[in-house]
């Protein structure tokens, strides 16, 4: 039944295209409230797409901020698996907007890749999804197995509702395994098996100093520097050769044994220098880049700020500073624990005369690790080698993805990430793009890892 | 002659006070282009009201920006003193504007304090004079001295243009002495005769790392977080006992001697604390808060941005981070000598994997130190001390006057600055505010001064 459905792929291109132009043209950016119908739009896109294939007990499910789409196909018969398919229908914002060459709601293809704020993270996956279901139904009028579909719409800022909700409806997605496809490949037409993720966890440090800004020629003397104060917390927290220095840190992460190396060797690395314009690469004493993107936590900054920021200077010493801050975790690494090493360590060296608040990160995740030779692994491996004719790698990656987390805490079923992305995708960043050659390789894969698992 | 000008002023509070109110509704704010019109409108009403008064060849002298307001009133005669009066009728921005509890363009009294953006900096102050002047010529006819004026436009932003206008018109504000109200008391009718500025420069440090905001998940391990470089760049110039760590800072700067310090002793010091809301003070090791602002350099971070600065979180390695810094400098340190240290500083502790950037301020001023026994100087404290009824402390404070080097440097005039702001009035900040009877005693000052000066 392969071969149908693949003909019925390359026949309805076109028009798959267009359907996943529409989509991708709603700016469901969910962080913020300006787009809160935007997407709802999104949602009931899919609700009408799933129906539209044939799922049954289509729905939106309400949460707290943006409705969870669920949908089922059950009529494989009791005897099929069942695959819980989760992936998500938010976007990152899109500034700085003046970045962008085309419109990041206006997809546009150009070079052969789709440019469009969801391409590749999360939108244009799910579409493939959906689209190779549409074209088995088409085609042979059934699926080759019973699939629950969980389409959330708040993965962007963090799942806030998704764990509960899970948790509430715990009968609803009970599945025999899950398929998340919300990740990439390490290089293009790479087929990649992701068998770790990061976990994930973040504080934000707010120093305050005087209750209004300071002249700084009447006070410049007798004032702690807020951003400073600032400077010397954050600056004490990872020291230049990238070996974060706060206490407790590394505290259960086993050190990466010679044969994980020799794995990560192996995996084709992305060129960092030429994907991102540094100067030179770094990473933590002992590790290469590879090994520390992959397999080691990290410390990241992502935001900073405080006093003037205009044009010309204002002589001023500022009321306040503050820095947003997320480490990845590995295995061995909790959380809870890490925001608490975190925030005893920034307490401990605040200096005087300011005050510094530490607010923790309410989502926060463990990392995840699967074993390699697991059969549904080895299925994807095989689909993925057949449709992209190349051997596939397996590799661990330093994104985070909570509600893998979640979905092996609550229901303790086998995860696979079926990723399709790939490096120059800039997701988070002005410019996402996604190939369409990794969209139609990718579909194949699907079709082909569909028919595989059916036999399990 | 004092008498009747006094008693002129009295009798005209309420219209002089209207008048004032009209000048601070104007919201001439020379940093923002937005407020072009409003600067000149502001400029437009002192060239009316010195008209008013009786002064000659008043106008407005063009520049790149925003005008100098000049008029002149000679007619004392060749035998009596020609004073050069300068001040600024430009202002610093509202921002935050929330903060403020009145509108900043909207004069308003409350506790005895006219509340506006201006009423002490430094609006407030060349009002004082023009009513002053507006007083002895009502009342007398004539001024006991001729008199010079001479209003810049753009002192919140540097004054840019300033330098060359006084190198280029020389013999249009040549002058016997120059008066300078733009400072303050070193406490409320306390009056205080300000014999040392301090000098000011900076710079601006951009850290550029990836050419577009990166995933953490995908990067962090690979790539020097921009904002932890600027961090440990920062840390590396001022250490957290306050004392500058950049090689060459001090050289050149004479400690302080014991008659020195005992002269700050006898200074009736502001409650740092009361008055700016911080936890307690901090300043250079070996010296005092009050030592420190008064009479050692400073280094502050007035503003620092990189990065998400929104809600919640966003997991990325941002492109780049930028801080703003500039320095308060005391007598043997030249800005452009330090502004070289600076920069070699940054250089060499910039870390690899980032480029680093350090853009000079262009305005700098050394350091102003006058003898305090100078009779100018003797005068001002004798009618300070007639209008307050209080001796007068002498000082040297942490503000810096580029105007004051400037005016020293090409014309070689003693500079006498007659300063009548308090600690409260929050200059550069939300409410800032005047207090009325500051505004009475100063006016008194001088008359006082004038009519004392005349003698000379």
């Amino acid at each position: 039944m392969s071969e149908k459905a693949l003909q019925y792929l390359t026949d309805n291109r076109n028009q798959l295209l267009t359907k996943l132009n529409e989509f991708l043209s709603i700016p469901s950016v969910s962080t913020d409230s300006v787009h809160k119908e935007d997407v709802r739009k999104a949602a009931s896109f899919l609700e009408e797409y799933l129906t539209e294939i044939g799922f049954k007990n289509t729905q939106q499910i309400e949460t707290q901020k943006h409705p969870i789409v669920y949908a089922e196909y059950m009529e494989a018969g009791p005897e099929a698996p069942t695959v819980l398919l989760y992936g998500h229908y938010d976007v990152q914002p899109v500034d700085p907007i003046e970045l962008w060459e085309s419109d990041p709601f206006k997809p546009e293809i150009r070079d052969g890749r789709l440019y469009a704020r969801g391409s590749s993270d999360d939108k244009g996956q799910v579409f493939m999804h959906l689209a190779v279901f549409e074209a088995l139904m088409k085609t042979t009028g059934k699926l080759p197995l019973n699939v629950k579909v969980c389409l959330e719409g708040e993965e962007e800022i963090g799942s806030e509702n998704l764990y509960s909700m899970l948790q509430e409806k715990k009968e609803l997605f009970e599945a025999d395994f899950a398929v998340i496809s919300d990740s990439g490949m390490v290089a293009k037409n790479q087929p990649t098996i992701l068998y770790g993720l990061k976990g994930f966890t973040g504080i934000e440090i707010t120093v305050t100093g005087p209750d209004h800004d300071l002249h700084s020629g009447m006070y410049g003397g007798a004032v702690r520097n807020p951003i400073m104060a600032l400077s010397h917390i954050l600056s004490s927290m990872k020291n230049k050769e990238e070996v974060v220095t706060v206490e407790g840190f590394y505290d259960g992460v086993e050190d990466l044994t010679e044969e994980e190396r020799e794995l990560i060797e192996q995996v084709p690395g992305e060129d960092f220098v030429k994907a991102t314009g540094i100067p030179e690469t770094v990473s933590e004493k002992g590790y290469s880049p590879k090994e520390h993107t992959m397999a080691r936590p990290t410390f990241e900054v992502n935001g900073i700020y405080g006093g003037y920021q205009g044009e010309g200077t204002k002589t001023i010493i500022p009321t306040s500073a503050t820095a947003k801050i997320t480490c990845r975790l590995v295995p061995g690494q909790d959380p809870v624990d890490i925001q608490q090493a975190l925030e005893a360590h920034v307490k401990k060296v605040a200096p005087k005369g300011v005050t510094v608040e530490v607010k923790k990160e309410k989502l926060s995740a463990k990392a995840y690790k699967v074993e390699p030779n697991h059969p549904l692994i080895e299925k994807a491996a095989k689909s993925y080698t057949k449709a992209f004719g190349k051997e596939t790698v397996y590799v661990r990656m330093g994104g985070s993805i909570p509600v893998v987390e979640w979905i092996e805490d609550i229901y303790q079923m086998p995860i696979v990430l079926l990723g399709f992305g790939t490096p120059d995708d800039r997701l988070h960043s002005p410019n996402e793009s996604f190939p369409l050659d990794s969209f139609d390789k990718g579909m194949e894969t699907l079709v082909y890892y569909w028919n595989e698992v059916n036999k399990l």
